[in-house]
């Protein structure tokens, strides 16, 4: 239960977000040095970005790097159909990322799921971990016997500083040295700039996991420079804080009475042209001392949860197997 | 997962914040027709609400009848010490109220636990009733071998309309048709009008769940008219819309503003000056068309139930057999 | 946790066994007035049986009625492809009763799951439940708006004495007379008599449940004598008596060694020449003073519990509604 | 899931059983080499055990150092007053173990749950983890800022080989050499001989972790070797044999038997004289074939393990940090 509620400003875990933020900040339109792509189909609204140089990386506040953004805003509905095509294409991009870095059909890889599995929307990394199909113990025990089709793959939840009193990247830094993986997977729940996005989208970026992300206060990140190998990080947004709410409603609403009105003045006052940083710092400011701002999820958390969770590992298992397609991989997972 | 997004409005499950409503609506001060008093001490503030006609009673939007509130704003903080305290309060409380409506020590009873196992805020009343001390079947299998100091108390969880197809109300009437208890007690969870109310206040009241009231679409209530026997309702919000936290915090900018400017119209324009319905008419009118007024909860939702329905189980258990009390009675529940 | 440790003999709660122990103890052959027939296919053995006849049922110690009885030896493989045929085979014999006791595709049916959620191998019952399509509240709410090929459903689990303190009986009778369905579907876990059949064994029979079958105590059944409509029970073994494995594990060793040497007397003395019953009678004597007897269960029985209840939930779902398969079931199972 | 059934022989993880097997081997009474002394008081018989030369632990196929036994058989029986005592009792027996190994006050330690999360009764690792105060993080944070009282103490639960891939030694090893403790108690689900010893035997030792003990197939152990700081080992069988319940029980009926008839031939023959090896032999030469020799445990396995987890955890909380005794740490386990 440790979180830094210091560290929450209006950056965001999600490049995609971040970019729209840094698009909005500047009026000429596309930041250059990032090069971005979407398609919809299926319900999937899918967007490849690439931050190509450090100016671009400083302005949108994201590392240099490639990321995939799955958004799914339907995804809550608990449709099973829709659950199978997310983790199709998720396994057809992840699999996309695995070429681009150089990961072999042989190269061996750790999946490590970050967070607290006592927390509910903090779990999304143990599930997932829970879920992956382990076979690196069979490469060590009888490599003779492994079917062809299949990677050597390990798994697994370091647990998070509040519980274990050791920092999750030091574990894990200790377990890369011992087990000696060419690739870390690291699965993370964030926290999200709205509540349409909680358990609906899924990030991937080769950049790892950086330090402050995520839920919780993680002092260092695991990336390549920590881990000695690649890191991707895959993050899923399932917690609000109390004042993103507010304050995104209020643009909402601005929006809302400006179509009626066009000179919102009198509607708003001075408050209503506040900037949005300077008017979230007034809604925090309003929040904290009375504790209210708290990190909050929906209602059915451990459904979306449970959801979200079985399409990753779904699709994490497809991109990693050869011989396993998210058809068949639903016997793996529960 | 069966929420009646129509059904909430600014009214609320708390009689002592209807009445804060009540009262704020109305400029002459104290409502007629409403005895109350407040106690503080150990962290604890105890109100106790007498609603004693029925135009205080449509006022304020409750029945007629005694309501007891405990706030507690340090209960999400893990102490244990406090959580003792209040569940030595919640029992004695619990006790007058047994004592006010002729609940002898003989007196069966059965506790009956609303809500959904599977919805980690839904499940307050489940959990409850799986630290409840039964005894009833000794009193029905060995009558003359019970120890003085016990009653027959039964429990159950009848879940809810989503996962059974039958009302929960339904459920109950069958049950008391065929065990015969002289009083029912209820434990619900509610939706709140502020985050800091989730999981910090409970409500005892001798006028049972009403249709409509609590998390779900309850549209039979539990009270004596339904059951033929006395029902006792016991509450604790443990969700909040969406819509109310923006409605709330607004409320706290404008308030904290005025402070610093006396004339706050150039502050917020019309905004500012309209009603508190029609301005979380607003919001709602916003947030709705994009699914956006879920009902949240915080994080830590798991650790927080967890404590609160140890509170109420560890109360109730030392309320109903005299031969409990709070410093033994933890060897009863976990 | 309410095991009446008395109430167990050579008496087993499944037909099959029990006709196999009338059929040994008679040399006659097959005892008149049972008609049984055997099917052995994708690795599950399926025999349909019909006690005709009171002489028969009291032979057996079975009431007069139909059983299925479905052996899936390789069942706590997690094999999904053979957990998939044995739901289809399930849901196609389920049907035939269906048919047999004259419940329309319109009837209404309750699914009661008997057992105690917080011991693993009684909750077979509540986790079965828990994966039910219930579908009753949509023909009660919208009575319009429902597909075709869907019947009401509805689904509890009351509980268990012990922890309810009302025997589940009387809270189904309730639920049944408030509810009103055509048919109740009750599931149970049940004391097997060998430790191989202990979660591969699925047995179905149109007598309902019978006082002091299952494991727990059971005083009063569900049957149609006590619920006024039919009632179809469904049984899967999954906890043992030590005194069980004891006695079953000498007669394996004598076999063993007959084998080798034909006159046995000098190899077992006596003991090898006792009755049975006797020899176990002998074993309970020496484990019940040191309280050795326990029920005992497989330490995985948490995965094997999930698989077959999933098994049966699924098989259900797709019996009971025509517009569903075993094919799209999973959908509502996990 | 990953039991190696060629492993388990006579041989028993309790140092207790192991001597008195070897006692009984030998008829001339007491091991040379081994001091032992035994207390009964509050229902907890307290053995402590010094295997002192090599000789001795050859005979007795355990390792030269200490070990205390705590056996309560009533501990099954959910009394919270007794589980006190012997958290009471377990911490006492630690805290002597911590000084002669030479750990103070200031000390750091690490405690290290094995087993297998999903696997109720080979959770006992991973259940006291969850219980235990983790403090390193202050440590490390805010030296200056913590109470007295308490030492650095972390906190981990690494899973088994089959489902993170990799060793739980080599995990183990990883995170000791990037945190540094100075001490590491490794906490592990035991088989036992007999099942009246499940859940009701507690086993400290000094000699840390060996292979190929526990439930699973440790290929390497914890031991100070190993991990290059001093290991204790905390043990609790949870699970038995099928094939050791049926050979224990032959013991006892023909214990029984003896004490009416001075002359057994008759009664047992041939099968009666065999060794106890040679008998164990031939019930699983009966039960292996046909996959009946499972590892069985009672079929209240999850409320057991709950409880004797708790009294581990209570005892481990008050043995590390001096600010903490038996009576306080309530707060901190659940």
């Amino acid at each position: 239960m440790n979180i830094d509620l210091s560290m929450y400003d209006v950056r965001t875990d999600l490049a995609l977000e971040a970019k729209e933020i840094a698009t909005q900040a500047q009026s000429a339109g596309e930041i250059p040095g990032v090069w971005s792509e979407t398609d919809k189909a299926d319900g999937i609204i899918l967007t490849r970005m690439h931050i190509q140089t450090d100016e671009a990386a400083q302005k949108i506040g994201k590392m240099v790097g490639h990321y995939v953004t799955l958004e799914v805003p339907e995804l809550r509905q608990g449709d099973t159909t829709l659950q199978d095509k997310v983790a199709t294409s998720f396994a057809r991009e992840f699999e996309a990322f695995l070429k681009r870095i150089g990961i072999t059909e042989k190269s061996s890889v750790l999946v490590v799921g970050l967070g607290n599995w006592n927390v509910t929307p903090d779990a999304l990394g143990p599930v997932v971990v829970e879920n992956i199909m382990v076979t690196r113990q069979f490469f060590e025990l009888m490599p003779d016997q492994v079917n062809p089709g299949y990677r050597p793959v390990s798994a697994v939840a370091p647990g998070v500083l509040g519980t274990t009193g050791i920092e999750s990247s030091d574990i894990v830094q200790g377990i890369v040295q011992n087990s000696k993986p060419d690739l870390v997977i690291a699965v993370d729940a964030l926290a999200a700039k709205s509540l349409d996005r909680v358990n609906t989208t899924i990030q991937i970026a080769d950049t790892g996991i950086h330090p402050g992300s995520g839920i919780g206060n993680k002092r260092k990140g695991l990336t390549q420079e920590i881990l000695g190998v690649p890191c991707i990080g895959i993050g899923v947004p399932t917690v609000v804080y109390a004042s993103t709410i507010v304050n995104n409603t209020m643009d909402m609403v601005f929006e809302h009475m400006k179509k009626h009105t066009p000179d919102t003045e009198p509607l708003f006052g001075v408050f209503g042209k506040m900037e949005e940083t300077e008017r979230l710092q007034l809604v925090r400011e309003v929040l904290n001392p009375v504790g209210h701002d708290l990190l909050v999820t929906p209602k059915e958390i451990d459904k979306f949860m449970e959801d979200i969770a079985n399409v990753i590992a779904s699709g994490l298992n497809a991109a990693l197997h050869e011989a396993v397609d998210t058809d068949n991989v639903a016997a793996y997972t529960h």
